[in-house]
């Protein structure tokens, strides 16, 4: 069970090693929105996504005697660096089982990060099989990206900022944004704001095509996804919504909302040009919502959750060609 | 005259309508620099510089009378920008006197901001005439971009909370990087850090062929640089230190730095891939100084003031090609 009392107790864990990320605005995005744009950018946390704070939370929870042994997870891409790091700084070994043909740039960050990388081969070998013959070998503790407790409890802390800070710039009503792959972030996020800022309400947002939170909310059952790739948010490209996870965004979260790929890399040249932030297409969805959705959006404010940043250069070049 | 009074009263008119800019830092760039690297990313201030801070300041302390009547300032850049949204959300009139050839995008933005753009012919006209015949004419005041104590002391603002976060991170002994153009930033900083950081040592940040503040340190008397332009970091470009500035660096600042304008895109580049903060190539020296004169500086740790982020998208694009 994800409660808010767990949320409370990972915010102490996670103080002084988690980032407190900034609220920003910019009035030329307000103008573009008709309404005053909120931005809570956790592409500035440790390792560029909000990914820290549950995998700080997760690894900080463990029994001593169990974390000593070390951790591992599943990942190519945010969650892979953030328990990497979030290990490294316990002190303990971090194995991160990624796709052989997984960016070079990821492989060597998560190394550098302390993780040691075990490579899969997509087509012939399942992750699961190797993960677990590893995991049961050394005694590792398995840190699920999203649908874990004490992972939803560590993103949930983004929450409990997002109530203060909305308190101290006087937004007391508005929907909270949010880029949803699994839901992690999002019910995390939806716990806090039901405890300490009922009138913020929580929205998952995702990329056309790739809806099934959005469906599963509008349908009051898990949706699947049709594909599991082909497009260019691959952050928050997650089959399904959790089996913890979608209980507490049904119960919680407003009406999902969907961007075009378009959308999002517009998104991202407008973060660019007027907040100075680098984000990546997944983390990009929830602003380019606020910008493009406006009319699925209630209120004068509306808050966003930007959650990373971690894009190829390339990508980010075509992204800066929607403004010229 | 400007003295940490004046800051600290700058600080309490500032109070909730500045931001608190974060500290950033990167595992990755601790390693290229060989000491951590502390990040003060100003790049996040309102309209994208600290500029907001003095324009805020000297705006705030003028006498309601006064103050009514609008301000004016002569800028193609940042300190229009910041002197534009300041006096707008002062209710107040600004004149911005800009360049007939500045770019389009920064006659726009100031507009935009809330400012009455005049332009003039660079060649066949002097700002100063035709500012002093409007202000003459409307009663406004001048806001100096950084030679006027009162924007001193705004800027200084941004050493006051570099003071207490350093004690947060543990930080009592390093060197303060700053990108330096007049010498505004550098010494309201320096000022504040002598009473609330005495070993905090400021140390301003330049372009080669424009260290006019460095070799005005080191020869200990006001030196000019040769050219007024030439040079990819445009918003640092002054042809020499202030009169009120200098006596102040010169009392206060270890040895200044320079660096090439490839160093200034580098650090652009690395800084959009680590830390994820949009830079512009002025405000992007005092990191490529951390990076790459590593051999002049002193200590494990190194603060750095990334000063601003409004960048042309071209630009940008040219120094993400130092990653691929």
């Amino acid at each position: 069970m994800s409660t808010f009392e767990m949320i409370e107790a990972a915010a102490e864990r996670l103080k002084g090693h988690v980032r407190e990320t900034p609220i920003l605005s910019s009035p030329f995005l307000d103008t573009l929105a008709g309404r005053r744009i909120w931005v809570k950018p956790e592409c500035l946390q440790h390792t560029g996504s909000f990914k820290f704070r549950g995998a700080w939370s997760a690894i900080s929870a463990l029994d001593e005697g169990i974390r000593q042994r070390g951790v591992i997870a599943y990942s190519s891409g945010n969650h892979a660096q953030g328990v990497a790091m979030a290990a490294a700084k316990h002190g303990i070994a971090s194995v991160i089982v990624m796709p052989s043909d997984a960016p070079q740039l990821k492989i060597d960050n998560t190394r550098a990060l302390g993780g040691e990388v075990v490579l899969y081969d997509r087509a012939n070998e399942k992750r699961e099989e190797i993960g677990e013959a590893i995991a049961a070998e050394r005694g590792l503790t398995l840190i699920r990206p999203y649908d874990e407790p004490q992972v939803i409890a560590g993103q949930g802390t983004t929450g409990l900022e997002i109530a203060w800070q909305a308190a101290e710039i006087g937004v007391s009503q508005a929907d909270v944004l949010i880029c949803c792959g699994g839901g992690g972030l999002t019910s995390g996020i939806a716990l806090a704001l039901e405890k300490h800022a009922p009138n913020l309400r929580a929205r998952p947002c995702e990329p056309e095509g790739f809806d099934d939170v959005k469906r599963s909310l509008a349908s009051s059952r898990i949706q699947n996804n049709n594909a599991a790739s082909g497009n260019i948010c691959d952050a928050i490209l997650t089959p399904q919504p959790g089996d913890i996870t979608f209980p507490i965004l049904h119960r919680l979260c407003g009406p999902g909302l969907s961007v075009t790929e378009d959308e999002a890399l517009q998104a991202m040249a407008y973060a660019f040009l007027r907040l100075k932030i680098v984000l990546e297409p997944g983390g990009a969805v929830a602003l380019a919502a606020a910008l493009f959705r406006g009319d699925e959006i209630e209120g004068d404010d509306v808050i966003v959750v930007t959650s990373g940043g971690n894009v190829d250069p390339g990508i980010f070049a075509k992204a800066l060609e929607f403004l010229t």
